[in-house]
């Protein structure tokens, strides 16, 4: 049932899916605008949206808000279309950190590794399935990490029983 | 040291903190173009962006984005003003978890109630501050909860040792 050869692996089932499996996003990169745009709107605090606050800042120059970071990252992955038809929404996030700043010119890379499916028992066509996150940025940092907790159905024909 | 009236406590430090103290929002209501808006951008899965997908999707219709839930709340708990000068910036946040959709015309306010104060034993002029974090909406149902992680300045004299 499962492929496994190298092709890209999209629009998966949890069925179709292992413990270990891993799913790498392409990059992108944020530029000054981007990081000061985002936190005007979302997250003003003044070493996002003020470099010259920001230089005086224990950061000592702009960093991205962290809520960037991780929108960034999550759709990052999204747009890797792993998780397509079979999405059902998520409970939750535990454990964000953010854990290096993310600075203007970086290029942010995200990669998902399933650490733990399990399938509901009072709805059997869909389970629960946990993702540890790593954002990177350019020489490999790890800028973000975070568990994300999905809710998929099992398998390609399974009416989700709503 | 500590005004204990009732008069909005604004720009606090560490030191002037209590386990249970609790900071209150404002309310903010979310429109269907904001929260399709959002959620184009930033993560465009069928059941935020698209109304007529939604409607058949297990949600009933259209539902914001958890990430603009999220940055909702904290921007409101922000604008608050109770943490200003002394933060310091956030290592993470814990246990997010998104327990009730969030819908088109929605009005939504947060609260943080501070549940652990932890001197930094390294560094003097700072510590740890843990905040429950709740997201309602107008009808006073919660929507989102979680623990936010942020170091913070222990009092107003404070140089920043960095």
């Amino acid at each position: 049932m499962k492929p496994r050869d190298d092709a890209p692996r999209a629009n998966l089932f949890l069925d179709e899916m292992e413990v270990g499996d891993r799913f790498e996003s392409k990059g992108m990169t944020l530029g000054e605008a981007d990081i000061v745009g985002f936190a005007r709107e979302w997250d003003p605090q003044p070493f996002h949206v003020d470099a010259e606050a920001a230089r005086r800042s224990h950061f000592g120059g702009l960093i991205a808000s962290g809520f960037q970071t991780m929108v960034v990252a999550f759709r990052l992955l999204y747009q890797t279309g792993f998780l397509v038809d079979a999405n059902l929404g998520g409970p939750g996030i535990d454990e964000l950190r953010w854990i290096k700043p993310v600075r203007p010119g970086d290029t942010l890379r995200a990669s998902a590794v399933v650490t733990e499916i399990v399938p509901s028992r009072s709805k059997p066509d869909r389970g629960t399935l946990r993702l540890a996150v790593e954002a990177r940025n350019q020489a490999g940092e790890v800028v973000m990490t975070a568990t994300l907790v999905v809710v998929a159905l099992r398998s390609r024909g399974a009416q989700p029983a709503y």
